[in-house]
């Protein structure tokens, strides 16, 4: 490959804006702060999808469409949403242009003055609260258990392709239950479903925990989430499920009439990821000679790359290239056979390399013969030769090997780049010397989180689930901790 | 069913609302002319999506997605582009909320003004070409064929679920081609796409046809459509495909190096379908007992009733159900089984009769006792008795009837709607007594047919596609006419 593209030990940040670029996932637009997910980018969303997708189904829930406008009044009903919601955001105020009097172009239309200005949705609590109103009157019409696929706008100012942009895309899942019980299993429930998804289809481990208090979401009332780790010992948040008890319903004024007939007020949860997802996996698993994708979210699985000379050779390797094709098809493979004239094969592995596809297939007239291809495999950079007989075998098992070893070695890096730290010193040398995830004791105030993250820019990513709490003194206060939680610098 | 709803002779227009609420499709939001669109509404979406989805992938198409966003001067590159969309819009100027200095809630910071407007985008073409320009250099980035399933804003003034709202959510495609043949092919092609979905998903026949000026797409050469017939003789319009010529190449400045190496601006096309087809599907196939929908597009297919009286039966009659879905479900057919305990069977008949459900299965403890089941096909509410083992058969066999039925019944609708005429008087009489399509004799002037607009309100809907060309005068000035053209009033 011509290495006019950035190592991660040379650049990091540019080698991610390369691999976005070079392998044509996302594109910068014409729009501050907003991106063009081009086709080989948003074929990896679609797989992201359609997996996720069929877990939320699979665990009851339905999807939906709410507004993309929402009227600015609804977010001043939650107190603490207002704060973290409503003030970058995109603005409708004027509903017209006009021809421009003075010349040529379009002007906004004063006379088209909306009544009252409309918000693009930075999230779409207030208005599908504001509408569960109507759907709900007793138990019977509970649970909801609705998702939603949208577009959402948060006016950044620091935007990066796909880990942070203006508008992305996500899902937000927004559950109403009968009881408190009831809404806490389904926020756990969408947690798992988030680390069963970021482990077994994105090959990333994750940690499950739950927020500081400065980290939740504005109107929850406990924020769960899954922290993953890049490969430049960063924190990446992967996916968030906020128990939001009764404070929509309370906001938007939503009861239920209970078996026993008592009027109540309902219980919520929300939980989404988003596109940002994307950036993670480019970012876990890419290496030097560009882009690297787990099988399951790979678009194209295995590549096919013929070789030849003459037209004679080029019928019988296209022959047999469209036979391998769609033997591996039938068996739910996605294969690409490159047949195109306008490229030459040296091209082709290259393109093909630097886009991730897991496994490659060369076929020359000499294979054909002798009855075999090669095969490359990306993670590895490994070749190997197979009988062509023994594709249908061989191709899956790589596959999963590759989905395995991904998932192994992410995993292995994490464990490496997870350390203790007991003191302060210890924590700012890990910190600056080698980052990765700090478990460390904090006293549990508000007020020492944020001292520690202006010295260092370090957050606590999550204090983890599970039972093996030990008892310490915080690294920064030498106050009592209750037991240790993660710090790292996060994305 | 209780008769607290319309039937279509009593108010044609309150029985489609009703149905839209009653079915649970879609509701009205607290946003002015956008509309929630429900879970059993937005599942019937995604029936679509899925079916249309992979009719682009199979005719080579890919996904991508491009910026909500639209810098307003954008619309100002195509002329005629300009006229038709950037005028009834919604207009983004700020990007900023503050606290209200003089009370509570939050109000627009008007030190956040941006410096151009950003409208959300009623359609692609300009933000979509103004990307593309950097994709294209030589002929072998073309054909570019891309995809994008979003949501778009035009700002209407009336409105109506799913028929004309002012958010909605659609596909457009965008094709780049190197050639003008190429490109019209292109437009044929998506051109057949839609009418195959309609006739063989949504069984709804549908006339291909070219849009008079008139009715053109802002900025196309020349627009194709396929247009639907309701119920009550009303056009529906539910697809377009555009044949863009170098317009928008041009506007943008978008060109290639062919391969002799000279350079030319690309050709273009774009063809969309939105959520208005779900109005579509209401209104050509629904009766007077509530939605009737085209077992391909049904999120269930078919429904299991149980009926009990004691815990004994309902074991037994539990227990049969259950095998039955499996059954079914392992053939492909999506089932559901309402084993709810706080409604009744008679509301449960009810309930799925109105939301369409396309076979209904009834099973109590004699039906487990005979080894049969009562079954009912909502399109001819019809009922018969069939032997459980026989199910397998039987429900596919149903389904596919209920398809060709549903097709058959409007297609029969449609040609007894479709009337000539051949003078002024007899348009006038048609299209006041009997609505329906209008096959009638135009000069081919936009004049003409804004004055018959005017006087009637039909429209002409298209100039139907194939050989058959009958010269004659126009019914409205006498000039001659190439060939008959339809006309309609239409939705």
């Amino acid at each position: 490959m011509a290495k006019d593209f950035s190592t991660r030990a040379e650049n990091y940040s540019k080698w991610y804006n390369d691999i976005v670029q070079r392998a044509e996932l996302a594109e910068n637009s014409a729009v501050r702060g907003c991106m063009v997910i081009k086709p080989y980018g948003y074929a990896i969303w679609e797989k992201m999808q359609a997996a996720l997708d069929k877990m939320f189904k699979d665990t009851g829930h339905s999807n939906a469409y709410f507004p993309l406008f929402i009227p600015k009044s609804f977010f001043s009903r939650e107190a603490s949403h207002v704060e973290g919601f409503a003030k970058e955001c995109a603005i409708v105020t004027h509903y017209r242009l006009k021809n421009d009097p003075d010349g040529k172009g379009v002007v906004v239309d004063e006379d088209a003055k909306l009544e009252e200005e409309l918000i693009i949705r930075p999230t779409s609590e207030t208005i599908i609260w504001d509408t569960y109103r109507n759907w709900i009157q007793s138990y019977r019409d509970l649970p909801i258990l609705v998702n939603q696929w949208a577009n959402v706008v948060r006016w950044e100012m620091r935007t990066r392709m796909f880990l942070r942009t203006a508008e992305f895309l996500w899902q937000e899942g927004h559950t109403a239950h009968a009881t408190e019980q009831e809404a806490l299993e389904e926020t756990y429930q969408m947690l798992d479903v988030y680390a069963d998804f970021a482990e077994n289809f994105m090959a990333i481990p994750v940690l499950k925990g739950i927020k500081s208090e400065n980290e939740r979401f504005a109107g929850a009332i406990e924020t769960f989430c899954i922290e993953a780790l890049m490969q430049d010992g960063k924190a990446l948040q992967a996916g968030t499920s906020h128990f939001l008890g009764q404070n929509f319903a309370k906001a938007f004024d939503v009861k239920f009439a209970s078996k026993e007939g008592k009027l109540e007020y309902v219980w919520a949860t929300s939980w989404g990821v988003s596109t940002r997802l994307v950036g993670a996996l480019i970012m876990a698993h890419s290496d030097d000679n560009g882009l690297v994708l787990p099988p399951k979210l790979a678009p194209i699985q295995t590549v096919i790359i013929p070789i030849y000379k003459t037209e004679d050779q080029r019928k019988v390797v296209f022959e047999k290239a469209s036979e391998i094709k769609n033997l591996l098809e039938k068996i739910g493979i996605r294969v690409k056979f490159d047949d195109r004239d306008t490229y030459k094969p040296g091209w082709k592995f290259n393109e093909y390399e630097f886009k991730g596809v897991p496994v490659r297939i060369a076929i020359g007239p000499r294979d054909v013969e002798n009855g075999t291809v090669e095969i490359a495999r990306r993670d590895l950079l490994k070749k190997e030769i197979v009988a062509t007989d023994q594709l249908v075998q061989r191709i899956p098992e790589l596959l999963d090997d590759i989905q395995h070893t991904l998932f192994q070695r992410a995993l292995t890096f994490r464990e490496e780049n997870t350390r203790k730290a007991d003191n302060w010193e210890e924590f700012l040398q890990i910190l600056d010397e080698k980052g990765g995830f700090i478990l460390a004791h904090w006293d549990g105030t508000a007020e020492t989180e944020q001292k520690i993250k202006e010295e260092t820019k370090a957050t606590i990513r999550c204090i983890p689930l599970g039972d093996n709490k030990e008892p310490g003194k915080c690294v920064y206060t030498g106050n009592p901790s209750a037991s240790r939680v993660v710090f790292a610098r996060a994305y």
